[in-house]
C-alpha cells in the first residue's frame, strides 16, 4: 500500500517507540543466543534438559532404550524403564537458560510388578508406536495413538500420560515425538516463511489469514520486515486488524489463538519472535481473564512446565486493554462491567502469582482493577466506532510507548 | 508432486466413480443455474424472498426504511416499523428455488407502544449503525454491535434479535448486513480463489491449510481442477489429509469446521460448491452426531432458516464412517464403543427428520447403528496404521463409489 508522504512522517511518529523497542529487543536477543551457557558451565549436573530433538535423535534414543531392555530380559532382570519424577519438587528452574530441567529422581517402572505391568506395557507399546510415526516422518494426534491400540490403553488418559512419561525419559518435548495438538491460531501481516516447502506470504493472506499449523517443525525461514508483534487475545479483535490491514501502516504481525493459547499457537509465537528477534505486544481484555491469558503465553501452564522452553515467550508487554485506559480513553460507563465474584476471586489469586508480582506495573493495574471492581472487553472500544481501535487507540498507545 | 506412470493409471481407476459423478452435478447445477424460476412463474406472490444483497441494495433499503418512517410521523403518525413474523407458521419453502421465503404476516412495531417503544428505538439505532458500516464498506460482529450502544441495548440478546428482525424487514441474509460470525474453518487442497484481492492458493498452503475467512463477499474468482470436495468433521482426520498432502494424488478440496459448523464455513462450501459445480462428500463419525454435522451443512440449524439459502449445500453423499463400514473394514471390536443412552435417543430422534426419511440408505445406515448400540470415530480406522485413512480407507471407498 502506497502511503502519502505526510502519511508516510506521521507514521514514522508514531512508530518511533516501537522501533528503538525492536532494537533493544535485538540486541538483547542477539546477545544471548548462539553463547548460550551449557548446563556444565553453569555447574549444574544430575541432571535431564528437556530440549527440542530431530527425529532421528529420538528415534535413536528409542532403539537405545529396548536394546537397554532386551538386554535386560537377556540377563534375567526382566523387563523395565527408569523414568524421571515430574511432580514440582523433581524441576529445576534455570534462569540462565530460562529453561525446566529435571533432577535425577526416577522411579523403576517394571513388568514384573503387578502394580506395574500394565503401565510397563502400554509404555513398552507407545514407544514402538512412536517410532513407527518418526520413522514415516510424520505427524499424529493424542486420540489417534489412542484409536491404535484401544484394547490395551482402555482410556485416553493411560495412552496421554505415558506420552508425557517418555518425552522426560527421552528428555525432548512433545513436540519432538510428532504428536500434536489440534490447531486454534491464525496469523496475518508482514512475515513470510516456508511450511512444508511452501512459501507462506501472510501479507497476501485475504481477511481471513493462514491457519497456524500444528507442526513447528515444518515452519522454517522466517522472513519479516515487521518491528513488532501483535498479540490478539479476540477473534473479533483480529478481524478488525485483518480487515482493515493494520499491518500495512504500522509493520506488525498479528497472531490470535482465539481465547485460551493452543500448544501449535505458543510454539509459533515463540519460534516467530526469536527468530525475527521483535517484541510482543498483548492486546486482551482488561478482566483477570485477559491477564491469565498473557500468563499462559508467558510462563506455560503447570502440566506442561517440563516443556516449557519451546512453549513460552518470557517477555510480552501488556498494551491493552488495561484497567488505567477505561479513564484515559474515556470508555462510556456503560461499556464497564461489574466484575462477579469469581472474578474477584481470581484476580486476587493472580496477585500473588509471580509474573504479576515482578513486573510492578502489572501489579498496580491488577490492583486497581480489583478495587475498582470494574473490567471491560477490547470491544468497549467500539463505542467509539467500529474502526477506533485501528484508526486511534491503537495508533495512540503504539505513539505514547503506552505498554508495560 | 509427480506420479509414475503406473501410478497414475492406477489413481485414473480409483476417480472414475468420482469423474462421473462430478459431471453428473456440474450437468445438474448447470441446467439450474441461470434460469432459476422467479417467485412469479411459480405464481407465487404476496413474500418476501430472504437472498444475498450487495451493499448498496441493503444501504438503499434502510434508507427507504427511514424516509418512509420520517413521513409517517411528519403526517402525525409516528414511528413505526412493519417487522415480518419470523416464526415457522410464516415460513414457506420453496422446492423449485430450495430456499425459504417468508409469507406476508407482519406485525407493527410502534413507538407510540409502552410494551414497543424500546424494541423500534432499539431497531432505528442498530439500522443507523448497519448503515454506517456498509457505507465504509467494512464488516462487524455481534459482540461490536453490542457494544457500540451497551446504554440502550443493555444486553446482546436484544441487539442479536434485532439484527434478524432487520433482516427479514430488507429481505436479506445476515451477512449482507455485514454482520458476521467468527471464523473457525480451514480449507487445503485444488482450489485457487481471491480473498479481498489477494490470490491465494490452497495447493501451497503447507499442512495448516488456509483460515476459511468470516467475509464470504469478499471472496471470488474460484478455479480449480479438483473432482470432488472432501468435508470433514474432525481436526485430526483433516491434520492426516493435509500432512500426507491427498489432493496431491486424488484431486480433491478439503475443507473441516472442526466439529459443529460455523456459519462462515457453510457460506464458504455452499459458494465453493455452486462455483466449481463439484460433489460433496462427507466424512464423520459413525455416530448420531457425526449424522447431525452433515445435517447442519445441508439444511442449516432451525434459528437461522429465513437465511438458509445461501448457507445449505443441499445434495452432500455420505462417504463414511458409516456404520456399515466397521464390519466392511473389521475394525476391532475394541474400536468400536458402545452407544451411550443420550446417543440412542438423538439417534432416533434424527430417525424421524427429513433429512434422513427422504434418503432410504441413510435411513437403513442409522437403523443398523441403533440396532447394534455400536458408534465409531474416523480415529478408529488408526487401528490399521496412522496412514490407514488417507492410503487405504479413501481411495478403496472412492474407487468402490462407496458413498449413499
Amino acid at each position: 500500500m502506497a502511503l502519502a508522504k505526510s502519511q508516510t512522517a506521521a507514521v514514522a511518529r508514531v512508530m518511533q517507540g516501537v522501533v528503538a523497542m525492536r532494537r533493544q529487543v535485538e540486541k538483547e536477543l542477539s546477545a544471548t543466543s548462539g553463547r548460550a551457557p551449557t548446563l556444565e558451565a553453569l555447574g549444574i549436573t544430575n541432571v535431564t534438559e528437556v530440549r527440542e530433538r530431530d527425529p532421528s535423535a529420538v528415534m535413536r534414543a528409542i532403539e537405545e532404550l529396548f536394546a537397554d531392555a532386551a538386554d535386560s530380559i537377556l540377563r534375567g532382570q526382566g523387563l523395565h524403564f527408569e523414568v524421571p519424577n515430574r511432580t514440582a519438587t523433581n524441576q529445576l528452574y534455570v534462569p540462565e537458560l530460562d529453561r525446566i530441567v529435571l533432577k535425577s529422581k526416577t522411579s523403576t517402572r517394571s513388568f514384573d510388578s503387578t502394580a506395574q505391568v500394565r503401565k510397563t506395557a502400554i509404555m513398552t507399546r507407545v514407544m514402538e508406536m512412536l517410532h513407527q510415526v518418526l520413522r514415516r516422518n510424520i505427524h499424529t494426534t493424542k486420540r489417534d495413538l489412542f484409536y491404535a491400540d484401544v484394547k490395551l490403553f482402555r482410556s485416553q488418559d493411560e495412552s496421554d500420560a505415558v506420552l508425557d512419561d517418555v518425552a522426560c525419559v527421552i528428555g525432548c518435548t512433545r513436540t519432538s515425538l510428532h504428536v500434536v495438538a489440534s490447531e486454534k491460531g491464525v496469523v496475518v501481516g508482514r512475515v513470510q516463511f516456508r511450511e512444508d516447502g511452501d512459501l507462506i506470504d501472510c501479507t497476501r493472506m485475504g481477511v481471513g489469514g493462514k491457519a497456524i499449523p500444528p507442526f513447528i517443525d515444518k515452519i522454517s525461514d522466517f522472513r519479516s520486515d515487521a518491528e513488532f508483534i501483535l498479540l490478539v487475545e479476540k477473534d473479533a479483535a483480529f478481524m478488525r486488524l485483518a480487515e482493515d490491514r493494520f499491518y500495512n501502516k504500522y509493520p506488525c504481525i498479528i497472531i490470535t489463538a482465539k481465547g485460551q493459547p493452543d500448544v501449535a499457537t505458543r510454539l509459533f509465537l515463540r519460534k516467530c519472535r526469536d527468530d525475527l528477534k521483535l517484541p510482543v505486544l498483548g492486546l486482551v481484555d482488561a478482566d483477570p481473564y485477559g491477564l491469565k491469558i498473557l500468563s499462559v503465553y508467558m510462563s506455560g501452564s503447570k502440566t506442561m512446565s517440563y516443556d516449557s522452553a519451546s512453549l513460552t515467550t518470557s517477555d510480552i508487554k501488556w498494551l491493552g486493554v488495561r484497567p488505567s485506559d477505561l479513564d484515559k480513553y474515556n470508555i462510556p460507563e456503560q461499556c464497564r462491567l461489574p466484575m462477579k465474584a469469581s472474578d474477584i476471586k481470581y484476580g486476587k489469586a493472580l496477585l500473588e502469582e509471580d509474573f504479576v508480582r515482578r513486573n510492578p506495573k502489572w501489579y498496580a493495574e491488577l490492583e486497581a482493577m480489583l478495587s475498582s471492581k470494574v473490567k471491560a472487553e477490547i470491544q468497549a472500544l467500539s463505542s467509539y466506532g467500529f474502526q477506533y481501535l485501528t484508526e486511534t487507540y491503537l495508533p495512540r498507545k503504539l505513539k505514547e510507548r503506552d505498554w508495560i
